[in-house]
């Protein structure tokens, strides 16, 4: 009966089998030291008999094993325990070297990192890439459990669609059976109808983007959490819902996984249960203030503003994360809800200097939607956005969401300096393999 | 305090605020009796007041509204309660007469399901439609925490990739950037190489496929369950987790959600905690006698044989769950281990005369690989397949897995007829709308 590494700390003093990949050999006053890796973590092997040793002759990391041996303690091993008086079994020989080294944290610095990506199907063997992942697949995991707490249905809408202009960003276009299709660049108008159904809804998929950028934000296919609620009464009640799950996920990762998040020398994030939340006008000033600036022309904000304001709410509000609202009316998509002449009824959530989501209140009313989207130039007649404007022509409550992006959260809450660190074979302008 | 209608069985006697559709208006004995559509269901209110009554004047199901009154045991009312001393407030008013009738169950007659997705923006708001994407987010939700429980670990792999020819069936292609790209057609080669990784994963998300078919069984986009485990020693492992797992996940669904699968007259399906097994050869030969036909110039399973088969083990095992085991070895995609000469070590599951999932062992030997898709006609130094060897070449253990179909399963667990019946909006070969 096979035990997984992460089992052996109750199993001191007992036979055990273990199987695993050899991640490591080395010879130490006329002993051979392995490492075994598996999917709990590395255990320390001493293969003192010549009859075992020379099984591995000519054998490379990776070589897949089963191994059986007594377990004792020994401090000075991972784990505190080291498997004696081992039988070596080869299950799967390799012969090859490997590209890289595996025991040693890679490099993640901006340089490396075309390397890092062509040595993908083996890099993520290291422990410390594999952690990021660990670490990825359990924040949404608790992103799940506190939306199903909170009464959301999760959907899954389509990827291919007519056309995927609403967000003004660039689609990826290919024939369809004769038809041109776009891929999806949001569930944006699905999820918007779908609240006509659930009121709470949300997703998690992959999200297109054709745009030709080459920077530490960007790449061409992203995963996104798209949230939508209903029957809201103000701005506010989004904001909270989404402060809510942040402060959730971002504590309780902490709490649960923060070995993991320590050896990947993640800094815990100091947070507040209210998030700060400054106007766009407001953190113009208070930047221009201390930066001795004129920020008076600005539109957006721009990206030394975002960091400025989280470091800045960091220290005066002690909170990491925080909302920039009343974000400019004319920037505003025509789905968005403005709040007067000046301002869209709209936020950014940013979290250690980067916008993880925009988090507006929606038009729900159909003549007025009717307007924007003329104004935005979108043809109402345009079948594309039939189903859409028939779910506001029968009636959609007041509503509000985001698309929050899961590969910047992941960036920043273990502090890769990269979008591209946090995905596992990343899609940029250069990159469609591996 | 806005209360939901599936918390007033607890406030008979209160004093209540609800919001959400006028999902249904008629005059009896010249009291206006109205229901209320929200996230919870609907309740029945009674308007005596003629001002309250006025305020509906004009206005159509879907109008969205606020009602307070008072809460009191109605035996006849859905949900055993009504609401008395109404008033009412108008937050969103339509106009517009529905394109359908939302209050009775829509047609899913073959000929009426175009129908059915012209207005699925509308439709979806019918309380039996909904209650479908409520059992489907949830049977996600069983699966995923089966699946956590058992060690394995969720990732999200591109869609966008360089070649997605590795399953057989015709493709999507796109232009990206300049090079030629196609949308994945499964996570087959990416998850291979993340057992490396983690040993166990699996990945939740659409998967594209451009075949030109027509039926009750294909649409272009699904959505799969893509499951792979390492470190196996024969076949059966896989197929006893995937067993446990939909062994799990209809037991719990009904356990938990019988009320809502009753509604929609699904039946509770008969299973052993053991699916009976057969090889393809047995099937042949039972369905030949059965049905006094000669099957053996049959390669693969017919259709016909695949109900067939269900049926029997249905009457014959007690399981309408059954694995079809040892398919042609001539059907074998190119990672896929042979058992003999005649058979690969590959099974269908089927469950209601539907095969949901193909549950093979991979080939995990490099050299045996690289011959196997020389064989299949693939070049072994295309870019696309290079992070794919490598990840065998550096040793990968025995292992297996499955695509499974998501919606494939929403359909047999309720009982639809067609595939894109349990898909929010599908797509085919004639339909990228809406």
């Amino acid at each position: 009966m096979r035990v997984i590494t992460n089992e052996l700390a109750t199993k001191v003093g007992q036979q055990v089998h273990l199987e695993g990949w050899l991640h490591k050999k080395r010879l130490l006053g006329g002993l051979t030291f392995i490492n075994l890796r598996d999917r709990g973590g590395i255990v320390q092997a001493v293969l003192k008999d010549k009859k075992e040793v020379d099984k591995l002759k000519g054998l490379q990391i990776g070589t897949v094993l089963a191994l059986e041996g007594t377990l004792v303690s020994e401090e000075r091993a991972p784990g505190g325990v080291e498997l004696h008086d081992v039988t070596l079994e080869v299950l799967v020989p390799v012969t090859y070297e490997p590209p890289i080294e595996l025991d040693k944290p890679l490099s993640h610095k901006p340089e490396n990192l075309d390397t890092l990506f062509e040595h993908r199907a083996i890099g993520l063997r290291n422990l410390s890439e594999a952690k990021i992942f660990l670490i990825r697949s359990f924040l949404l995991r608790l992103i799940r459990e506190f939306l199903y707490e909170h009464d959301f249905v999760e959907i899954q809408t389509p990827k291919l669609v007519a056309n995927a202009a609403e967000g003004g960003a660039e689609v990826f276009k290919l024939d369809y059976f004769g038809k041109q299709a776009s891929l999806a660049q949001s569930p944006q108008l699905y999820k918007q109808v779908m609240v006509g159904v659930f009121e709470r809804v949300f997703e998690i998929g992959p999200a297109f983007r054709a745009e030709p950028s080459a920077t530490t934000r960007h790449v061409s296919e992203v995963t996104m959490l798209d949230i939508e609620m209903a029957f809201i009464k103000d701005h506010d009640e989004v904001l909270n819902m989404l402060q809510d799950m942040l402060f959730f996920v971002l504590n309780k990762i902490w709490a649960d996984k923060g070995e993991i998040l320590n050896d990947l020398k993640a800094t815990q994030p100091v947070l507040k249960d209210h998030f700060p939340r400054y106007s766009m006008s407001q953190i113009h000033e208070l930047y221009g203030q201390a930066n001795n600036q004129d920020m008076s022309n600005e539109v957006d904000l721009t990206p030394d503003e975002e960091r400025w304001i989280c470091e800045y709410a960091k220290t005066h509000d002690g909170c990491e994360a925080v909302f920039a609202t009343d974000l400019p009316r004319s920037k505003m998509k025509f789905y968005h809800m403005a709040k007067d002449d000046r301002s869209a009824m709209s936020a950014d959530l940013l979290f250690r200097g980067l916008e993880l989501a925009t988090v507006p209140v929606r038009e729900h009313r159909y003549d007025q939607l009717v307007e924007q989207m003329k104004t935005a130039g979108i043809g109402v007649d345009d079948p594309a956005y039939k189903f859409y404007l028939q779910a506001f022509k029968h009636g959609l409550p007041m509503h509000g969401g985001c698309g929050f992006g899961i590969d910047r959260l992941v960036e920043k809450v273990i502090g890769l300096g990269n979008i591209k660190e946090a995905i596992l074979f990343p899609r940029d302008i250069n990159r469609l393999t591996p």
